[in-house]
């Protein structure tokens, strides 16, 4: 079986580097990283799993020179899903090829099945805390597991090779009907903490010591539940005490959309935020105070980069 | 007829010199502006309305020097009313004596009178440019004019005279039954560019540029429009088109909320936010946007100064 990884960041690198050390042959694309992991592979830097370089990778700049590949893991920001999907998948996906979209938000699978509408497509959203401090180097600092969702039918055999594998290495991998459901459990917290840090510049703990914003995180996460319900997917209502708690308890954390705004690169906002907006109006439900958060972090983007 | 001015910033020196103008005994309860207003008097500085000394004031220190008035008025902040209120009024308030609140917000007359049941209560908003430059020294930039409203019955004859003094001044004053409305107009603007020049960090013109925040600013003004109509306040409902205009058109302004923020003074969150949330609440209107952008403004309060 051959798996290919668009969008070689911690998320895919790690991934990428489990499926290897199963017995996978694995095919990185890469693009700033291409002449560092060419020569010297892949470093995996985890305390909870052990450090490990990974050598002699398949690594390419430009999809062209991949092969068509059983199983596609999309894991790219998805700020970058619209320009470059529709260049970098035509050369390594046949029919049979399922297109695994392991990125955050609302609505990417079917955007991508615009795209490419008879392609089998999985959703999958990865509960790890990882990041790129170097060309070719992860870090990992906690978790790992994976929740994947089916979008429309797939090649059964080609899934739960993967599923075993990672499960060999001891990664959880759930792999669910509802990929709707699972997409908004993951907004709850996700709605909340990546806007509310980068509109109020901080991290999550100073947020946590404040009660209007402990306040304001659970009025938000009520409001992406009662989304979620109006779009079919039924939450516990006592998800937004639990996140809270959870939040408070962890040490100071910067979302993902946080480091963005740091690094002064692209938000996630369209996936994260206007999707989910427009899909739970549709269906009924308006998301007033997320839709606040949106506009105020369109304004961030627009003038503070 | 006696009046005294309590708040002697840009609002109570500017009426109050008027006043002085038009041959009404004028007393000035000055803080920090005290020693120089006993030597040197009051200097508006105005384009508009040309440059003045007023000397030989009538300055106190303290209420308990300054004679009882038949006209209060009260142009405090009103993050200070609830401690010096009831310290300030006693010694210079009597029975048909009328306090004048020249303050923003909504609720402010209503818990002066919880101090003072038996009081006489007129509330009043100052649309007007001006800003405290130097002890004594006000900056008058532009506008000028005066809305009043009773808050209960009041001793026609001393306020007809104040608005018969100021209209000899030019200053139109209008005179009204409706001071709920008075009060909610005032706040369409207020509660929309107030706190999010504070919580985005910048002044209106920037909000302007940004077709977001623009969107954003309605959304809040129309929540405005309908906690006004819950409390029974029929607004325009072009107001916020009308004010946006407006705020397009005119140079980059920081409200006074974004001054207080800047130099680190108490914000008027209380009058302004979570008494118009509280009473829009209790009439039966939730305004989500506004509870939002409350908890923010607190948020910066308590971490940012």
């Amino acid at each position: 079986m051959i798996v290919s990884i668009i969008g070689s960041g911690a998320i895919g690198m790690f991934y990428g580097t489990l499926l290897i050390d199963a017995g996978e042959e694995v095919h990185f694309l890469c693009r700033s990283d291409y002449e560092t992991v060419k020569e010297k592979g892949i470093f995996i830097e985890s305390k909870l799993r052990g450090n490990k370089t990974f050598e002699n990778i398949h690594v390419h700049k430009d999809s062209c020179d991949m092969p068509i590949s059983d199983i596609v893991i999309v894991s790219l920001k998805t700020t970058e899903n619209e320009k470059l999907l529709p260049v970098l998948l035509p050369p390594i996906v046949k029919k049979e090829t399922t297109i695994v979209i392991i990125q955050n938000g609302l609505g990417v699978e079917a955007d991508v099945a615009k795209l490419f509408p008879d392609q089998q497509i999985i959703g999958g959203l990865a509960f790890i805390s990882s990041s790129k401090v170097a060309p070719g180097h992860i870090l990992h600092i906690d978790h790992g597991n994976l929740s994947l969702g089916y979008f429309n039918h797939v090649n059964e055999q080609n899934i739960q090779t993967i599923v075993a594998k990672l499960n060999q290495q001891n990664i959880k991998v759930i792999l669910s009907d509802d990929l709707n459901k699972l997409r908004w459990r993951k907004l709850v917290w996700n709605i909340a903490f990546n806007g509310m840090t980068v509109v109020l510049g901080c991290q999550t703990d100073k947020l946590m010591q404040s009660k209007d914003l402990i306040g304001l995180s659970k009025d938000i996460m009520e409001e992406v539940i009662s989304g979620a319900k109006a779009c079919g997917a039924e939450l516990d209502v006592n998800l937004p005490s639990q996140m809270i708690q959870y939040t408070i308890d962890m040490p100071a954390y910067s979302p993902s959309m946080k480091l963005d705004y740091d690094h002064q690169r692209p938000m996630e906002i369209h996936y994260i935020y206007e999707e989910p907006i427009r899909i739970a109006k549709e269906a009924g439900y308006y998301m007033s105070k997320v839709d606040m958060l949106t506009k105020q972090l369109k304004f961030k983007q627009q003038f503070e980069y």
